[in-house]
């Protein structure tokens, strides 16, 4: 066990799939768990995954917990540190899954006490459901979980490394800087164009929504699935982490024109080579046991 | 039965799933397959899913057969229908399975004889898999399989409705244009996102290919499931749907180009209005059936 008791501020999809973890994993004796919805709280309460609740008090629990950690939207995580951090124990642990890392080590800092100790986290993992209902204990194993500790060798960050690794994830520790530039690649970024894809296939008006509902299975419909992510929780990732998101989306535009072009002129050798390059990348991802390689992740027509 | 005798022209994933699905739903009493591979002629044989199977010789077949189904990518339907339409019966029906429509007929039309029938289809269906061992039976059960037949009224496209309905699949019938602009929007476009993303991010300076694969389950991976698909009939999908996609992917460049000025200038209102109207389209989908409601397309981590 790693931490005696632990408070997680926020108990949806992220928030109680740690609960969960921490008890299936044995890696905490008394967990609690604020959130400031009535149905979240009543959902929690229901499952029996926290062994105490609190509605509305983000910062109920905070003076008993040995670590803190903060699974609201990354807009929120400011205000929340503000409330939580000056009734928290001297020599507690403060942590947070937030997608961004610089925009929230800058809105949680103000706020920060010389007797505790921040460490910035980010577990790699979800899906596309919100909520408490929606968690699971095993949503962090074999994913990775990144930690940006803002001071070299502290104790408490080997401690929060034990916690995650606990739950079957891997660690690793990098820059916040660093981690929102390969955030913005491989999360953000997709995730802005699957929300713009959608919706410009909504707005056709030369195609109906019922024809792209009915044809969906020729790739559309794998990337509604990623825009059916919380909105709230997008939006601020976005706001959050903008000059690198917006550096990644300038990328891609600049390929998908060079694509275009490719098209217009029948280019077809620049297509087939640019093609081609991509399979490798899936081929890694398989197995370095980040995907399933079943046809259709396994989705069964 | 609604065909004694079919030849199906290239035996990959979508040709070998229709010899499977013809045996298992008892749509035809004998079925060969021609393909210009080896390696795939010796796994239709091994996997015993044809009557008869000849290498190199598109036509071999062609003089027994009720009905023909070109199975090859967009850029060989033409030279494949002039190898085998003067080689096939009076009052044999021929057909496809490609992906744009306008272009495969326009290929095909040249070398048609008025005592058969043309009639080109293309079933919304697939894996990121190619070749005969991707194949299933139960590929287009529950899908949607498109005819645009050039003619009113025709027989034959009943009886090919039929053939198709044999499958579990469900039967539309629209003009080749019509298909080509509403297969760009929720399949041709989608591709050539994914294509483009996955190169993005390959290629960023900034973040290693390691780093790509490593945390790529924030979104990513699933770009890559979809550009793992077949870079030859992908490239020919989008030369020969020229006009559609790009005017698809102006329209989407667009869209992100709207979505990356609100990010600049912190215009969270408007991210949260797109964001939101993206999940409606997501439940449409998962409540007609074509897709999967588990989280992770049912992807167990």
């Amino acid at each position: 066990m790693t931490f005696n008791t632990i408070l997680i501020v926020g108990g949806g999809l992220i928030g109680s799939s740690i609960a969960r973890a921490a008890k299936a994993y044995d890696q905490a004796k008394t967990l609690y768990i604020t959130d400031n919805s009535h149905s979240a709280c009543s959902a929690i309460e229901r499952l029996g995954i926290a062994d105490g609740v609190s509605e509305g008090q983000a910062d109920y629990f905070a003076s008993q917990a040995d670590l803190v950690v903060l699974c609201v939207p990354p807009g929120r995580m400011g205000s929340v540190a503000e409330k939580i951090i000056p009734n928290m124990k001297s020599g507690a642990v403060l942590s947070d899954v937030g997608s961004i890392k610089g925009a929230v080590i800058e809105a949680v800092t103000p706020f920060l006490r010389d007797d505790i100790t921040f460490i910035p986290a980010h577990p790699i993992a979800g899906t596309e459901y919100s909520g408490p209902e929606a968690g699971s204990a095993d949503m962090f194993k074999d994913r990775w979980c990144v930690l940006t500790p803002t001071k070299k060798g502290l104790p408490e960050t080997k401690q929060l490394k034990d916690f995650w690794q606990g739950f079957g994830s891997q660690v690793s520790i990098m820059t916040p800087k660093r981690h929102d530039i390969v955030l913005a690649t491989t999360s953000h970024v997709p995730h802005l164009i699957a929300y713009t894809l959608v919706g410009t296939a909504v707005d056709m008006e030369k195609v109906t929504a019922n024809e792209v509902v009915k044809y969906s299975a020729g790739g559309f419909r794998d990337f509604t699935r990623i825009a059916a992510s919380d909105p709230v929780m997008w939006r601020d990732v976005f706001l959050s982490n903008r000059e690198a998101t917006l550096e990644v989306v300038d990328r891609f535009i600049e390929d998908l024109t060079a694509l275009k072009r490719a098209i217009r002129w029948e280019d077809g050798e620049t297509l087939l080579e640019h093609f081609a390059k991509t399979r490798d990348i899936r081929r890694r991802i398989v197995d370095a046991g980040q995907d399933s390689a079943e046809p259709n992740f396994g989705r069964h027509d």
